[in-house]
Order: C-alpha cells, then structure tokens, then sequence
C-alpha cells in the first residue's frame, strides 16, 4: 500500500512527466507552465529538470546586458526578427529587476515585444530576478533549459543592469553582449563598472548621439593595451547600432555568428569553455539548494524572529547568533 | 594541559582583542588590519566582530549608489570634505566591482581620493566586491561596523552599478543617496532599473549637461504619481549638483542632515527601520556562514570537480547531483 508521501511523490513524477512531454511537443502553454514551475521552484519544477535535462544541449544562448536606457530591449528584438527571418526559432527571456519592497517585477511581458504575438517561432517571457541567493541565475539558468528542450535554436536573455548579478550573465550564455549608449562614459568609467571582462561582443547603441566614436575608440584601445583576448584567442569587436532604426543590427549577428563558430571549432576548448561556466552555474544551483535545506531544517524563520529585537538592541552580537544556528 | 586546538582558540581571541583595542583607540594601522580580518573572513576577524559589536552604534551611515559614470566618488569626496569641516569624522568605503577573472578589485586606493592622506579624522577604503553570495553586503557591513567602533560619526559607503546587489545597500547604510546625471533617461527607465524604491534621496549629478532639468521633473512626477512616500512619511527630494565644482553639495547636505534627524525623531519608527535592514542583513550574514559550513563539511569542491565532465556530458543531471550532495 502505497504511503501518503509516495503517493504524492508519483503525483510529482507524473505531473512533471506530462509537463516534460508537452515541452518536448513544443505546446506553447506547456512551455509557459514549466517556466513558471521552476520560477516557483516547485517540486514539479525540479523534476522536470531532471527529465529534460538530456534533451537540452543544442540551443545557442545569447546573453545581453548593459546599462538602463541602454536600448536592450529593442536590440534584442531588432536581433529576434533577423533570426526569425532566417527560420532559427527564437526565445526571449528578459529579467527584469525585482522591487525590493512588493517583491514582483517592475515591468511585465505586457511592455515588451508586441510581435511575438501570433509566431509560433518566437517565445517571449519576463522573469523576476527576486532578492532570493542566485535568484537570477538559478531560475533563468533553468528557464533557459526548457526553452532549450523547445527546440529553440537562439533563446536571447537580456538582463538590466551591471551591478554583481549582471555577472551571472557570464555562467548562463555561450555568448555574452554588452549594450552601451555614447553616453556611457570612457572607457576607464565602463571598467570600473566590472563589465567589460564579461563581453564577448561589445555594441554601442543608438551611435547616432554625440561621443559613440569617441566611446568606441576608448573601448579598441583599452582592450588592446589590456591585451582583452579571451582564453583561446578570441578580441572581443566593438559593434555600432541604432537598434531603432535596425541600422548596423545584420552586421552584429553576423558577428555573433562568427562568436558561435569560433565557440564550436575546436572541441577541446568548447569543452573548457562550457565546463568552466557549468562549475560556476553548479556552484549557484547547489547553494540555493543548501540554504533551502537548512533555512527548513533549523526553522530559522522563526529563530531570527525571536531573537531580532536583541541583536537590533545590540544585547546579542549578529555573530554570536549565528554560531548558535550553525549549532542547531 | 590546553590542547592545540585551545590553544589556537586562544591566540586567535588574544589578537582579536589587541586589534579591537586599537580598533576603540582609533589607530589607523589597527583599522586597517581590522578591516583586512573581516574582507578575508579569518577567524580572527570573526571573534574581532564579536568584540566590536557593542560599540558600533553611533555612525550614520549613508549609501551612494548610482550608475557609473554618474561622478558618485566625486561627490562622496565633496560630501565628506564638507563633513570634516564641520569636526566630524569621516570614513569612506568604496566598494569596487571585482573582476570576475582575476578575483581582484578593478580600482584601487591608489585612484581614489588622495585629500586622506594626513588627515587623521578621515578614512578610505576600497573594498573588492567578490564574486561569493553575499560578497558586498557582508564584508562591507562589517568593515562599517569596524569604523563605527573607530567613532567615525559618518560612513559613506560607495557602491558602483545598479544590479541587485546595489540593492544590499538598503541593508548597509541608514540613508541611501541615488545618484544619476542627466543622461540617465527618462524616470521610466531609472524605475526600469529597480533603484528608485531605494532611495531616500535623489541627486541629479552633472546638472550642467543637458537634460538634467527633464530628468529631475520626471522623478518628481513619477513620485508623486506612485506615492513614493517611504513607510513613516518621507518623500525623498530631488537635488542637483556640479559636484565637481561643489555647486549644490551643501544643500545636498542639508536634506540628508534632515533625512537622518527624520529617522531619529521617532523612537518607534526609528527601531522599525533599523529592525527591517537588520533582518535582511542577518539573513545575509548567516547564509554566508551556513554555506561555507556545508562547503567544507561536505567536501563539496573535491566532488564538483571529479563529477563536473559527466555533468558537461549531460550523463549525469545537476539536479540529480545536488540532490547526491545534500544527502551526503
């Protein structure tokens, strides 16, 4: 007789089962549910992983990130439609940033991309990037695993910002844009936001304002006095746009392509490359795991409730506290 | 007889507490040192917290955060300048993006505000942001406690970027300052970045450059229009400033002296904000330690390593791993 626990695991299993199979099938409505298990970080959602993780190795993944007002979303639309127009499927995954204070995302799939609508190759979806561990990384990683087991061949993720998360961007894409506007300084102030180590491909957007060749030069000479290759001998080139307009766009692609080919040509490094991002991306995933586990086991909820009004009156040391969780 | 390890224990809470003591006698060296303890998370660092904790109380600590480019460390220096005229002490701590690839800061000391030198009632300090879950907010916080027990009235902690953790400054700092400058877009886009809900207060940056008086409407507006007011009743102004030519420093001044008066009005509010950053602060804290625990106790980078090629190989599942790691 099976238990009341077995049973609610088999539920699991099965529901992660059908879900997987209409993934496989590529149902739209398939597809937007398992996103929305592994956002929710469901039991349903973790065995569905499990279960499309053989089936989701092909997908190119392109990251793109950048400053706000930096015009990265119309970019990464301008790049969707090119793709499309080659008959590439293509999927969309934007992180928007998560209020602190109300917990949900600032925008919605409402304000972006209107196109995707009615495409059966196109697939669209914001995601909240949480306050949570590895919030970003975890569930965009996992995001990006089942658009992958789609079928899709491109799965664009744009994330805002360039704080410390915007480095996740380097454990989730296979290629990594960065999107900057003629206003985004010198060269020294883009470094000093620790984002031009991550680029692959750098593109100045809407170039047609004031001080983008000034920018771009400031970028070609910082990456050749730095000597800016990345481990295999790949420059990252500078790129010009105005994604408006859909000027300089095709010729961009065709850089990223070049990227991915370079990516692909010897096996040995396309293996480094991935095992090195994977290390990071495993890091990530079994810490929000860990904490998890012990955030339940040890009830700390309810521990740091209790005893918050002692260490906020600086009676018990924040540190002495949590030597005493360690110990439960 | 003590064991070794008593006696390991001991030597660790006896320079602890030498350091503490030059820490509480304000002596720049022990300061220093002290802050070095806490960025390489040492045992000695920990038992030097512990030792501190009662006397870290008094400072304000104000957080300034902005996007690059934005002249933030420029105007933390015009702050503090201003500051010391008044006798009060004043540290610096510039957190710097650290690069991803070689582990260290991108800038140093070295670039930044060389006024520090010779002046014993002011302290700087740059301090990487690691790439480790909870980097920035931790080390920070700890090394801010190590300068409030040095009796520094003020801290000024400068964060780069606009990503997620710029959103750990809340926890850090009594008063966030957001800096933008006139190219920052309109206040959608600043909202698009998530950091308008942290600030207690706006500053408008190199208002000389065009645009300015547009951005710094549309902030007003969008306040108003979403009820911006913090819990308690604060509306965060909108300054402006040159602050390389010190224009508008003062008055910037003057608001935050009003924001910190605001905060201590109350004793009820007073302790419910404080309450709020220190929940949030624990939670980080005490991550940090229950993950570097579980690490070690689990020996789980020996196991990444050896199992990493069948994960890249999609033998083996990360989710079917993790789940291998938590039971051990």
């Amino acid at each position: 007789m099976a238990s009341a626990a077995q049973a609610r695991t088999g539920g699991v299993a099965q529901a992660a089962r059908e879900l997987a199979d209409g993934v496989l099938a590529r149902d739209r409505r398939a597809i937007a549910r398992a996103i929305s298990q592994v956002e929710d970080a469901t039991p349903i959602g973790r065995a569905l992983l499990d279960g499309l993780f053989p089936h989701a190795g092909a997908a190119h993944r392109l990251g793109v990130t950048g400053p706000p007002g930096s015009g990265k979303s119309t970019l990464v639309n301008a790049l969707a439609q090119l793709l499309r127009r080659r008959d590439a499927r293509v999927a969309v995954l934007a992180v928007d940033p998560t209020s602190p204070f109300t917990g949900g995302a600032i925008l919605g799939d409402r304000v972006r991309m209107p196109r995707a609508a009615g495409d059966e190759g196109f697939f669209v979806r914001s995601m909240a990037s949480r306050g949570s561990v590895g919030g970003v990384s975890a569930a965009t990683y996992e995001a990006s695993e089942i658009l992958a087991a789609a079928g899709f061949d491109w799965i664009l993720i744009e994330t805002v910002g360039v704080g410390q998360s915007e480095l996740e961007i380097v454990e989730l894409a296979d290629s990594v844009l960065l999107v900057l506007v003629p206003e985004s300084g010198d060269a020294v102030q883009v470094m000093k936001a620790g984002i031009m180590e991550i680029a692959d491909l750098f593109v100045i957007n809407k170039y047609d304002r004031e001080g983008g060749d000034r920018l771009r030069r400031d970028i070609s000479v910082a990456m050749e006095l730095s000597d800016w290759r990345r481990p295999g001998g790949w420059l990252p080139p500078v790129h010009t746009t105005v994604a408006r307009d859909d000027r300089g766009v095709d010729e961009l692609l065709q850089a990223i392509d070049r990227h991915r080919d370079w990516l692909h040509q010897d096996p040995a490094r396309w293996q480094e490359v991935r095992q090195t991002k994977l290390r990071r991306r495993m890091r990530v995933l079994l810490n929000r795991a860990l904490l998890d586990r012990a955030w339940r086991a040890a009830q700390i909820e309810a521990r740091l409730e209790a005893d918050l009004p002692r260490i906020a009156a600086r009676d018990v040391s924040p540190y002495a506290w949590i030597e005493s969780v360690l110990e439960a």
